[in-house]
């Protein structure tokens, strides 16, 4: 320690022996000794999947467009949005939050009020802990995404279940909700206090009649929250359509925003419960620990939102391209399952010709990822034959024509 | 709508009257009129505050590294972290998450776990949420972060604080966290179940003798949560050496991470209460809802991390330049808040010159800012006058002489 102490000859009086008189005293004196670690992992970070045809569901509506990609350069740096922050997120004028989030955003989904959050999770677990009770039970759709139950677990709350067909459509019967609330109130004596659709599921693609699951629910007077993770950003979604009381959406999922930000939409007659503020700190909303998605984040989110905006008009023709998709791969004996005409560009395909080629195939499951991956396609997840899920989502028609071609060519090239 | 039907007229078949059979329908057929709006100000968003010397503490330690601002080009796709998961963030393989929040990070915290979380607060709320039930009791310094308080009233928690010292250094005595959890158990008839500090705290930056608080709480048996907020990723942390039970840190405040993110530390004697799995899925950490920061950000972190390691070790000469900077704008007749000798690179400027300007300059406590953007800096919150917050982390010497020059010019310039 001496040696260190001798580039610092006027501090020695602060010194206790060998010792440093205070933990300040020790870091203002170079006292720690700090371990060398081994970060070359951590050196050009470099993603490989650049270039590739990208079919992961999670993928194909999270590119960012030119525009935000020179955004994020210029708003990189940690906290930039918070340059000219008067003490809340939303309130920023200069980026204009303020006009994105409570002007823009709002008439976009077709809802009362608006927040951005730190993505779709985020946003179920904020409606779950303001409106539910830990013990209260929430209705939920059997195709929901595993954060919704993972977000009931977080809040202490029971699920009751709307089952789906089963093989191979799995649809979801909206009018269902009623049994549901109906065994609910039997079970437990009280209504649940909050039910869910996932609008649509992630992992069928199926598009349940939410309007429905409103009526339903506010028949028996309980608040509805739709799960639009695969829904805003993608396809038109209006709050005021469906009826619903909450609504999320996921930034980094369908609204061409680096990750992890997502959107909330409310009724106003929920507003105080949601979005109450704190006794110490009258600006800050509770809920929200006061701020939610900081950062370039939310810069991408703005830059991407003009053409997000438009690309939504857009859909029937997406619906078209994953029709046609659906039935050009079924030509070659793959099977789409969920709804048939299907409606969203999120599909589960089963493929028991893959899987018997991975039986005797040295890769083993691994051989479709590899084959795919020479061909320039990317996205099924590695290890998967007999049932993968895809997206044709802002694929161009001749990059969806080469996915065709490649699951023809492998089948072929495999005699199946 | 007949207009829109035309276009295809295949699917008349469908319709029921004017209406849709369906949801799907509608979606699919182009029955959504999507309003037209104003997205205007969305575009070019430019970031004003480029090529300035920001002395805003929430700023100087998020600039992203060369290597980093590559890394969040390539990476600013959404879910892009995500194209290799096997279902859990970290325990993606490539890029390297992995290896950083299993070897690289618990090394560099000198910690048993570590995650990382879309930000301190939500690290806080995270602890909270785990260690505490509605009703208990935290223990905080007085002069925790707003988002401390935040996150007690969203975990419905009550608060005891460790009074600070007051004007003009408003230390905490880490002595005095004795008394606090006795006058819980007093009160409540049951001890706290946390006790948490703020180290630095980010008003003054004042180091309060973590490792004390630490002794203190284990005395009672009270788990210890520090914030280093304003402390990983500037100066050395070490959770061993404090003895803590958790730490959390902000990615984009002290890391120079794009936000929102921040890693979270703890003990390996509360990783099953923390860090508890899903009864639903497996892989899932509840209390993470699966996963957190996934996208560009966490890639910044660690494109960063190999620098942000390294310049730890040079916390001495930061709270030397701070120390200088303390004295040179003391010549100039403000004065540095917080403790003396500082300790940290924020500070507490009172500045009572500046606030009699004000009262008379037309443009009122704005001048400041505005003066002082004239000269290219800028960091200190538009508006105030009278005291203010700022940081010299990661500033150059020369540039800090700047600030110190502007300073003396302004006053100079209003005869003050």
């Amino acid at each position: 320690m001496s040696s260190k102490l001798e580039a610092f000859p006027l501090q020695l009086k602060l010194m206790n022996g060998d010792n440093y008189k205070s933990i300040s005293d020790k870091l203002a004196y170079g006292g720690y000794v700090t371990q060398s670690l081994d970060t070359s992992c951590l050196k050009n970070l470099c993603r490989e999947r650049e270039g590739f045809i990208n079919v992961d569901p999670l993928q194909t509506g999270g590119k960012l467009y030119t525009e935000s990609k020179v955004a994020l350069q210029s708003w990189g740096d940690g906290y930039s949005v918070c340059d000219f922050c008067g003490g809340r997120l939303d309130q920023i004028k200069n980026p204009p939050i303020y006009d994105f989030v409570y002007t823009i955003l709002p008439k976009f989904l077709e809802v009362d009020v608006t927040r951005v959050t730190n993505g779709a999770r985020e946003g179920i677990d904020t409606v779950m802990h303001s409106m539910c009770s830990p013990g209260d039970t929430v209705v939920i759709d059997k195709n929901a995404h595993y954060t919704t139950y993972v977000a009931l677990e977080r809040n202490h709350l029971n699920v009751q279940e709307v089952l789906n067909s089963g093989y191979p459509e799995f649809r979801i019967d909206p009018e269902k909700y009623a049994a549901a609330i109906e065994e609910v109130k039997k079970n437990t004596g009280k209504l649940p206090t909050l039910t869910l659709l996932t609008y649509p599921d992630g992992a069928y693609g199926n598009i349940v009649d939410a309007k429905r699951v409103a009526e339903i629910s506010h028949q028996y007077g309980v608040p509805f929250l739709v799960n639009a993770a695969y829904g805003i950003g993608r396809m038109p979604i209006s709050v005021r359509e469906l009826g619903c009381d909450f609504v999320v959406g996921s930034g980094h999922k369908s609204m061409s925003a680096c990750g992890p930000i997502g959107v909330l939409g409310l009724k106003k007659e929920h507003e105080e419960k949601i979005l109450r503020k704190s006794k110490f700190f009258k600006v800050k909303e509770v809920e929200l620990l006061g701020c939610t998605s900081r950062g370039a984040s939310l810069i991408t989110l703005m830059a991407s939102f003009p053409y997000v905006a438009e690309r939504v008009k857009n859909w029937p023709e997406e619906v078209r391209k994953a029709r046609w998709f659906s039935g050009e791969i079924e030509n070659l004996g793959l099977k789409q399952l969920g709804e048939k005409p299907h409606n969203h560009d999120l599909m589960f395909v089963e493929s028991p010709k893959f899987f018997e080629i991975s039986q005797t195939h040295p890769k083993r499951g691994y051989f479709l990822h590899s084959d795919l991956k020479e061909r320039g396609i990317v996205g099924i997840k590695p290890g998967l034959t007999k049932n993968f899920k895809m997206s044709t989502f802002m694929l161009k028609k001749e990059d969806l024509k080469k996915v065709v071609d490649a699951f023809k060519e492998i089948l072929s090239k495999y005699g199946a």
